[in-house]
């Protein structure tokens, strides 16, 4: 069985990278129209001054001052001589000052002033702005948009710039191109699409190559010719230890392996080899891996090629709950961050390496050292930003029960710049969340013995905070299947729950216990999901018979749905936040027409109590 | 006589763009390759889930769970069935459980484990990543460059972007396009360069019309065309009092014109009308008035058509020269901003609308509100960020006399890393520079009566300070002419001088008085510029007969120099910021080899005393 050649550490990594290799940038040249943001590969010089004889710099007349002397707004002094000019025209020889339009009577061709012009007034010398030969711009800088404007001025039509041609090879014989729905098994390229964009913006040039199959003599030529027209070659998955994994033993072919397995999770099993003097990386095909292989490992990489790499701004975050990893890997997950009162907060995400969409939630990421146990809740960690900082200020954390239409209130709070991030928890993690000061607010459907909604929750937990609830819509709750089942079907059915501490499975419990069916005649009842939309696709794909989620949900997919009970899905919020303006954004979109109307467009909502506040102790 | 029509504030001229036009972005589609940066126009949706049937999390055996019970480190089992998986593979119907390859020992094709497998363990749910239907990114949400694997993972092979259509209409008969030297007289079209990019960069979708003459029928069909095929029209210069200037009277032609001048310095003519319910601005021709309207207002502009468009990044800063200003107007001052123990300090720079080098030395601007007379040296004022703070932190103030070597300084130490802003205000400038500790370190060549170079000017006006003085080089200073004028040859030529307090005046004043030469007997000896290469630059295009530089300056431009004394110049630091890691690396570049030869080629350096240190007080 094939084991991991060898696992060095991140830094040890890095440091034979910029150890092994003669690492020289390329040099392309670019149009100056394309140049901005790119990276220039030598400094660049004036071609001539600017400008090059003194003009007027402004719209007057040239004069001789010494015929001015004796103007004053008492005694008007008309000139002998004098020549209109306009901003940037030539002075005449002659001429040595320029008085502007606005400070001259003008009558039957000559010109009246009632003021002295100092020598050389209102007049460019020649090389005021830069002389011939002088220095632009140096290298290794990046070009800014307005800097165009002066580099035009200057005379420069082409620019060079500095990067580092990145051949992407993408094998798998499982590969589909996006745009084709995979078939079972198959999985869209998606790694290269992503590493193409990040290298890029980083200043690199990169071409992603054709999908090789898992065949070992088409790996090889595919990277024998990547390596010959690039600088570097990185090589997505195949790095792995599956029977198909053909990535070592081709890099070790033609040329050796210097690294199998680097301690960085997600990311672990990336080889690093050299053929022909270049490296050769192979990168983990889940697509958080591969992301954070080329985060971690190649744009640091592009550095030593002399790229001047953005680094992310880091702010110091509170952390909501624990981080337990193993002392010996870098670790590195990606979270959602925001501001409560003044002070960062930080949500890690799920760390499932294929969760793609982690990525997409993200505006924040941490690095757990190697040498580090985790970290507790409550503690304050380095967090670096994925969006500008003042983006992540305008961020809106939303933590509990998770409905779709949530997603709809982020798409119509975006517009006015309120970017909100939202962790599904359910709602019993939502009032958690809400009692730490964590969230900004918590969607939340809990029922009481009594019937009530929410309000007996936030009592009990939060019983020294005041809290207020607005209602998103009364929403109907049911049982979704293939083949139309009712709560009371269940026994003997498989089926597919909610996690714990969610609305839905307290409800699910509610009602069984009314009906008086057991759950443990329910097989699958042990089994959990997450979201409304994730039970309604285990129904859909046949892996469960049933499963419990609101309407919206079963419509979406297309199934049929049997209504249980309807619940109050509100939002929970502290009082003392009530007048921050992302959250009254929220609740502006909350009592907006067009929310009711996605509501009533996603089906099961009854928005006759949407937007209503209320006290959190009812 | 032309005046300006109206002039509003900013702030209502900015109110009058949001109220006066209805604000429609247009939607256009880019491929998914192309979409990084662009800004969605409506929320993306996962075209199908991912996965979409439950798949193989590892490289493993697909197993049923419920035979693997017995198994222990003790006991290990031999399963009945299970099937060969790798990470991605369907998980075949009748398994519900997978273990990880390094867990399996296989033999003759049957599979031995030790130890249990829980149902589902390393299985992969429908729809883990994303179920169909459900939202990826909602509107108006600018995409990060590792997103595109996700939305190339969901199916997403186009995007509706939202951008704002932009005709960019540049007019003059002076103006040539960059690449073509101007003739005396034109100007190189840069402008629409520069608004291309920066529009662009902010999500525009710019289209630059052929240059248009200045006659106004050609301006007005040009500008019906732009206005046709575009959300907003900018029209480039044209916009002022001259007597070609006709964009205010072609845009009332076909329209209406809003406003002529906003009190905004530079860019006060600017001009706001409206064609066919588009919004047409007059953009004034100098470039920096261009930038300023740009950024003032065409950027905000943008906004209110639904573009999120970045604001900069804003630290509170100490500034080291007053502004003065009279009430009115917003004043936009671009300047040089790092960070001197701890604290931020700027510089302002030059306020020549015309001076488009400032907007390449500026890393911050700052704006003078219209209420204010200006602020004070050692205010703390908002510093807005043109550069990532990152970037800001490392750069290394220079203030002082300038020569050309330290642009090559800039040239060598940008690499890696440290930003060389340099400010020209000659070495009596820098010396006061350096005993308010606003600089990291003062270029300076100051001459005393005694014949030594620095240490009697640092021992004067930093008596209780301990400052350092690193040798750049011993340089050659002498006159530079058409015709090989020495210094006892001034008497009666026209001069071009350099400003105050600058070594090389002071110097020249020295060797005046020491030949005996009176400088009222100098014609032109009152006309100052601020640099060697203005001197030079002067004397070549006939403005003076002669000047004093250093050799350098003179050998760039191909003049006669007639040698008039060697002089110390000196890089002085204080020794408080001897160990700040920019100020090291820029004391290494010094004592480089690279710079030595850079000197050697430039001309009229003596290295020999070059990276020599030396306290301050001799």
């Amino acid at each position: 069985m094939k084991r991991y050649l060898s696992v060095i550490s991140l830094d040890d990594a890095l440091a034979l990278l910029d150890r092994e290799f003669s690492k020289k940038p390329s040099v392309i040249q670019v149009p100056l129209e394309n140049a901005n943001g790119r990276i220039t590969a030598e400094a660049i010089f004036a071609k001539y001054s600017v400008p090059e004889i003194h003009v007027s710099a402004m719209d007057g007349i040239a004069v001789v001052s010494a015929e001015t002397n004796a103007a004053s707004e008492q005694h008007p002094v008309t000139l002998p001589r004098a020549a209109r000019v306009n901003t940037g025209n030539v002075v005449p020889p002659e001429y040595d000052a320029v008085i502007m339009i606005e400070d001259v009577w003008e009558k039957d061709g000559t010109y009246t002033i009632r003021k002295a012009a100092a020598p050389w007034q209102h007049v460019r010398p020649a090389g005021e702005d830069l002389a011939e030969s002088e220095m632009v711009i140096p290298s290794c800088h990046r070009i800014r948009s307005h800097e165009l404007g002066g580099l035009a001025t200057y005379g420069i039509t082409e620019v060079n710039t500095m990067t580092v041609r990145i051949g992407l090879v993408p094998t798998g014989s499982e590969l589909v191109a996006h745009g084709t729905r995979p078939k079972p098994g198959q999985v869209v390229e998606s790694n290269t699409v992503m590493a193409k964009a990040m290298l890029e913006e980083a200043g690199a040039t990169c071409t992603r190559y054709p999908f090789v199959e898992d065949v070992p003599e088409k790996i090889r030529d595919a990277i024998s010719m990547a390596v010959k027209e690039n600088d570097i070659v990185v090589v997505s998955a195949g790095s792995s230890a599956g029977t198909k994994d053909y990535t070592e033993s081709v890099i070790a072919g033609l040329g050796e392996v210097l690294v199998h397995g680097v301690a960085i999770r997600p990311g672990k099993p990336v080889i690093i080899g050299r053929i022909e003097k270049k490296p050769v990386i192979g990168l983990p095909g889940y697509p958080l891996s591969a992301l954070t292989v080329l985060r971690e490992i190649v744009l640091p990489c592009l550095k030593y090629y002399g790229l001047p790499v953005p680094q992310p701004a880091i702010v110091p975050a509170q952390i909501t709950t624990a981080i337990a990893k193993e002392v010996g890997s870098d670790e590195f997950v990606l979270c959602s961050l925001g501001k409560i009162g003044g002070r960062w907060v930080l949500s890690p995400q799920s760390k499932g390496a294929g969760v793609q969409m982690a990525g997409i939630r993200a505006n924040a990421y941490i690095k757990v050292p190697k040498t580090s146990e985790g970290f507790d809740a409550g503690s304050v960690v380095d967090a670096r930003l994925m969006v500008p900082e003042r983006e992540s200020e305008q961020a809106l954390l939303i933590t509990g029960s998770h409905d779709p239409a949530i997603d709809y209130l982020c798409d119509l709070i975006r517009p006015v710049g309120v970017s909100l991030l939202s962790t599904h928890v359910g709602s019993m993690g939502g009032i958690l969340a809400l009692k730490k000061d964590q969230c900004h607010a918590a969607p939340t459907h809990l029922l009481a013995d009594d019937g009530s909604y929410n309000t007996a929750y936030v009592k009990r937990y939060l019983p020294e905070t005041v809290v207020n609830l607005v209602c998103i819509a009364e929403r109907q709750q049911g049982i979704v299947s293939q083949d139309g089942l009712a709560l009371s079907d269940l026994p003997g059915r498989s089926f597919i729950n909610r996690q714990k501490g969610s609305g839905t499975r307290m409800l699910l419990d509610h009602e069984l216990k009314k009906t008086g069916v057991d759950p443990s005649a329910i097989p699958g009842y042990e089994r959990e999901v997450t979201t409304h939309i994730a039970v309604a696709l285990a129904v859909r794909c046949g892996e469960a018979d049933a499963g419990m989620c609101v309407y919206s949900a079963a419509k979406a997919l297309g199934l049929p749905f049997v209504p249980v009970a309807n619940e109050r899905y509100e939002l929970a919020f502290r009082q003392e936040h009530a007048d921050d303006p992302r959250l009254v954004t929220l609740i502006e979109a909350i009592r907006s027409t067009a929310f009711k109307e996605i509501l009533s467009r996603l089906g099961g909502y009854d928005t006759r109590e949407t937007g209503r506040i209320r006290p959190g102790d009812g």
